[in-house]
């Protein structure tokens, strides 16, 4: 299949991403998406896999060969595992090697920490869960731009077929892709006993954040507290705060309403809760919420949850401390773009065609109208 | 197309319907359907259509023949618009004649009074408007069974095929048929300035009965009462009764839950009410509802519309009392044959596979679940 | 306080209830509601409370003793834990006694089969979770005719506040007491490794069965089966299946219609379904229904709860088969008063009154109808 | 009660307001309100109220007398309407005059376009049906900040109470208020006869733009399209475009969620939609939506309302097209003081209390959490 060989190589050897952030230029004034300008060529690319999947690891390859060929002056960097997986597959069916040759395909690798500090772009092959579980990684920093491909799972975080990827790839290195931006939820969990103290943790969400009683038999009473206003206190099975991405996601099924990625909000969504009149919430994304485990609790333990991963148990009592990772004006410019994550998109439709193939979006009856003769 | 002539004559020839209604013999014990057994041979038989279409019309004619070749006893009823429709398409087409013939197609018709006092057996042939149009006529007498067929339309009261018309016929005919009980519901209008009257009329459902503001700008306030208990006064675009027949038409729109047609319950679910908690309700069949105009009303009218057919509009004081037409007891048996209307079935499993096909009950979604990674 | 003693015996010293089962008489033809008429005076009454609770222990106190005093050839049934806790009590402020003195009030108690076997009537003194509890006991035989009553907390099983006991009591004794029937659902856990064997146990509900992901971050894959047809495969948090009863209760969370109890039917209410089409059902009570966990779930174990108490976890390929422990034919009659609960009710408006007293239904806004000028 | 006399003046002897908009000023960088400052001092004050109503037109009064007397620089313009009803009651309980005199209470009138062109702030009196319709007259222009005043009825647009006028005035007056930012949208009604036309008129909508079908028995198809992409074709009894001030209004109603007003968004929630999967939908304020009667229509007219307002029905055909009267990029700062509305504020936290008051937000349950034992 290839006659290149293989070497891994230290991430140390690569230089700090240069570009810091490219561009971003709204394609007209109205639209959504905005060109993505890189201001130097570039340069470390960081390629993120599912691991241990033999039609995602052929994809890979393919990339790795196609980017090596195509574009040597391009730096690829994957994780570790990858590295493992890729030099063993490479012992079998290519040749891997330790020794340096200059026709070698280079690949860098290192701790996470270092892999922020050097990546330009992500390119993701797999599904949403690959695309939420990479870019968790870039917690603390600017997200790099995402450039994402489907090896035939559908998501709304997927709008690039493999099968397009030589010339996707081409448009996005020749500043004519197209990028949408997504905001994400900051989330700091503060324990009773450190209420006094700053968090120095955080965690971001792109999809959602989300307290649940879990196994425990009784319902959970939380304090939902906006911008230092006690909203109200409900008994339920939990609450969900989402992202206009995450608007698809557990919050759909939670009842909540389809919000086109770009609205700056945040959606608050309850989870069965014992009220009739608990009707979803938008809130501004300038909005600082927290989320308190009432003291009244009968249940020991409460489930926190971020983009679907399972978070240490929270205590009554215990608090998050949730918000935007926007700027505190809420606007989506040139100025923002230290904040949520720019993925590449196919056109200024991809949602509007997404609710319909991916959800089935007002489906019509076959049946006729019969209500009415 | 055909040798026979045709020939009308009138329904007074007919001697009235001797089955009077046929025995119901459930299936099993934890069947939804019951055999249909004729007491007595099956006479008379009124065929339903769609006026003045053609596709419909060439399966009339389609009916007509077959009955009269292979059953020659039975006696075919339409009504005068029918009747009409055939005579000018047998003059063209075919022959009609108002001489007598022993192989002529005799088609018996009259005043639907009549037709009402003759009837063993409908057949409709279109949609399910035709169905609730036919039996609308049978409104304070028993309707005989149903027998539905569909061309090309689909809809929950349309079992069979037409295609499948000659062995679904021949096993009605010999008492193989199965068939499922569907409830009505009764609707007396009572003007306020006839409020201590006894109401003489009474208009069916099949399907639902709903008040609506209509073109009237404002919201409409409406009494509920419940078996002379006030249960709610409600600020709302309107309120739909209806049967759980109907739960899969306007009541699924307005946000209903959907009932098997086997449960003896009155839906009540509002329209754009005004309140977070006015959650659907699900009533006893044996329930005596009440929906009042209040007199607080700033809206002049109110739409009134049953099955879907516009009614007199209500005024303010105005009042509908609602029941279901079933025996008081809410039991389903052989004592209830004269309530209701029993429906021709495919199988037990109707129900389960048109919620799937008809509504897309349950779509998955295609994309994969995202916010589980 | 008091100047009786107290004496606890053995269950055994008590006959097996000779009752059987009360009549139950229909107060009128559309009544909700049916007289009960005990065939012979009333015996064995088994009394049941919150245990260890100060207030409902003063309460249970005064209605033995006045039981005892009014009613003196009644038997008074409590479980070893109320026997326990009630000796403790009768040592510090009142007599206890093991010597048999005829002025005594005297407790039976015993294993909860015996108990179960003698009782005529229950009485229940606390909130629904007291009912819930004992009638939980009497799984797989006539379950007696239940009296609750309130000690402030309200619920919809909860008609009488303590307060109107004495007359209240005297009104059920001397045949005036009306009760309300309510269909309980009979579960069966069928393991993978036994689904060709009967199930020997059953546990019934008398809100709701529900399965849940419980604390797995995973969605659960069911099988929903209805009469022996696959009615969809459903990716979610979890299925509710409740009477209508429990309609009030997890499945109004959940997004459920509001059944009147006297409705025969069973709600299927999904929690979180990941499909935008999964409207709730209301399904015959003749139903079987069969939630089968699907083998492809990647959850290990799926929390299985029935009347909010968690049971044996789940595994994939596990299925509970659920029906109402009504007669198949639906029907509620006298011949029916061997399944089901019949509980002591105020009047017919009780559930009218509940669901605005207690919901909330239908609140209207304080703000005023601002879309309407 | 009062010894001033009135005089009616022309509004032509004021001139334009000087101010053009006042400076708005974030209070905090997370703040959802805006402080007002005056470039220049007040001049011209349009008062609006509820015509012929005794009980408003006694607090016109005072505020008329307390500005009169207190701010005597103030110019107070009225309609024409409120002139006439000021002049009957001050012939009859005070005095008014003709002729002039320094200390008479001068009221400026004129047509609409006029006053539209001289007012500086405008004071309502009344309802939230009183500040739509003051509002709608500023159509095409700028509109000045609304500072409005509840007279006991309450809602979303009432912040202050009328006890609190003078005060709450003063504060205005002295830089001192603050106001939070409220969107519009723009509709646009095109004829099908006119499709290639621009339209010349355009009408704004501060709660909701609403299709329906009247009384029309038939749904109605109407064709969705965002941003020139077709979103879906529905056929229900209408679609509601909501800005987030009118997420209270109709569109709650309908089901859709409860967005803050800062949100720069747009909702699109459907009215009884003919589908299980049409979710109303959250989309950015820069959107471009277009609402067509689909040709198809069976029903000749489609009603079309503007908050509230019944306007010409459309025909098959004719569309309408839609946008949030916002910049386009979707902020909102000093440089959009040109679109939206401005309305002066209690606090951050008026709308957390507004949705716990006015509309019962999670009214909890006084029924215990029944299951949950």
């Amino acid at each position: 299949m290839t006659k290149n060989r293989i070497r891994i190589e230290s991430i140390n050897a690569l230089k700090d991403h240069t570009i810091v952030q490219p561009k971003f230029v709204k394609t007209s004034v109205l639209s959504k998406l905005h060109h993505v300008h890189w201001s130097k060529p570039l340069q470390n690319i960081y390629i993120v896999k599912k691991p241990w999947n033999y039609n995602v690891r052929d994809a890979m390859i393919k990339v790795i060969e196609h980017l090596h060929t195509n574009y040597p002056s391009l730096k690829i960097i994957v994780n570790k595992t990858v590295a493992d997986e890729l030099w063993e597959e490479y012992k079998v069916n290519h040749k891997s090697t330790t020794s340096e040759n200059s026709d070698d395909v280079v690949l860098y690798t290192g701790e996470i920490e270092d892999i922020v500090q050097k990546t330009d772009l992500i390119i993701t092959l797999g599904g949403d869960g690959t695309i939420l579980r990479a870019v968790s990684a870039f917690s603390n920093v600017n997200v790099p731009p995402v450039l994402s491909f489907s090896l035939g799972t559908l998501g709304f975080l997927l709008p690039f077929d493999f099968k397009s990827f030589e010339s996707t790839f081409k448009n996005v290195y020749e500043n004519k892709g197209q990028a949408i931006h997504r905001s994400r939820l900051e989330c700091h969990l503060i324990r009773k006993e450190n209420i006094q103290e700053e968090d120095p943790s955080m965690i971001h969400a792109m999809n959602d954040i989300s307290l649940h009683r879990g196994s425990q038999p009784n319902l959970t009473a939380l304090d939902i507290i906006i911008d230092n206003e006690l909203l109200t206190t409900t008994t339920c099975d939990g609450v969900i705060l989402s992202t206009p991405t995450g608007s698809t996601a557990y919050s759909l099924s939670a009842g909540g309403s389809i919000s086109h990625p770009s609205v700056p909000c945040i959606l608050l969504t309850p989870i069965c809760p014992r009220s009739l009149s608990f009707r979803p919430l938008i809130l501004p994304s300038t909005s600082h919420i927290i989320l308190r485990i009432n003291e009244s609790n009968r249940n020991g333990s409460i489930n926190l949850s971020i983009d679907g991963i399972t978070q240490a148990d929270m205590k009554p009592g215990d608090q998050i401390h949730v918000n935007s990772d926007k700027n505190g004006n809420g606007k989506i410019s040139n100025d923002d773009t230290n904040s949520g994550i720019w993925c590449f998109a196919r056109s200024e439709h991809d949602w509007t065609k997404d609710i319909n193939e991916l959800l089935g979006f007002n489906s019509s009856f076959r049946a006729q109208k019969q209500h009415h003769i």
